[in-house]
């Protein structure tokens, strides 16, 4: 998506790691009228897909989601990562392992807000080793619910999550894939 | 605000510990044209403040923040948690009482987000001791900011942080302020 990689190439910034920061529009600071751009895109490559309701996880993944959910005219519903006090008593869980942090944890979506048998598409921002993908992927599953597709904002294509995921059947749609970045800034992307 | 009211009424549930529970609206699962409702609303009330930039805290404000930002059509930023390891080098922090789990965490922002001199709106979903608005105001004035208000949609009156801070000066509009609430759910909403 044209708009979203002019964006990435003149706000975004390679920082050791492996890290691509984007803290300037999408998941620090937010432009929403970028973000609304980017939830219609969605819109338009999943019409037909009979998404029902989208999911996303806490914290960087929720702007976009609502936006989404604005164009789909579905619930948005952001997976918890810790046990919340507020939290209802029956959730669906499963482990993430961040890779950016080098721990797992645990995320949570109330059982009432993912009812059986709803397609459901997730929303996130990043995906790289596709980790977090896979928790929400398999709360889908054990709602009973089927996996509509992904749509992410930034894959980072040299990290292999997203491959890995459409091997196994996933229908991923990512409007930007960096498939290799330098310590000077320059991109690139996939399909350029 | 009557819509909210009625959705209160009719999907919020009063908990033990002064809690109410809207995480099927509000802040688990999200009903984002609602939200877009709440957004414009705020847009309404703080029209002609000068508004420049709205501040948040993740994770339940997100989505307000970005419905709201839509309409004013200013960036959003959301205070972090936890000093992340994608986060710039400088940041502004302050420390925040949660009465809900007994702890104290620190909220940053990232400085290159928040430019001194600006009139910064804080959206927040909920208000009750006023101890995550306290953070966040602090922040504003580290930046060298004005404080324009803060735009909430749920305030719980009877626990007063509301009251403290239009006494301290803040312009704070609540979009329904609950003065008392029951475990039957009977809820009364202040001006009814």
């Amino acid at each position: 998506m044209q708009v979203l990689h002019e964006r990435i190439r003149r706000d975004g910034r390679v920082l050791p790691g492996d890290v691509l920061a984007v803290g300037s529009f999408l998941n620090h600071q937010l432009d929403a009228a970028l973000l609304d751009e980017l939830g219609a895109e969605f819109y338009r490559r999943f019409d037909g897909a009979g998404v029902q309701r989208i999911l996303t996880v806490e914290a960087s993944g929720i702007a976009l989601a609502c936006f989404a959910a604005r164009h789909f005219r579905v619930p948005a519903v952001f997976a918890k990562k810790a046990r919340s006090s507020n939290l209802p008593a029956g959730v669906y869980s499963a482990p993430v392992h961040s890779y950016t942090h080098s721990t797992e944890y645990q995320v949570h979506v109330a059982r009432e807000f993912l009812p059986a048998g709803e397609r459901v598409l997730i929303i996130d921002d990043f995906l790289a080793h596709g980790a977090a993908l896979d928790g929400l992927a398999r709360i889908v599953e054990k709602a009973g619910c089927t996996l509509a597709g992904a749509g992410i904002a930034i894959e980072k294509g040299f990290q292999g999550g997203g491959d890995r995921l459409r091997s196994g059947g996933v229908r991923v749609e990512s409007l930007a894939i960096v498939d290799a970045m330098e310590p000077d800034g320059s991109i690139r992307f996939r399909g350029e």
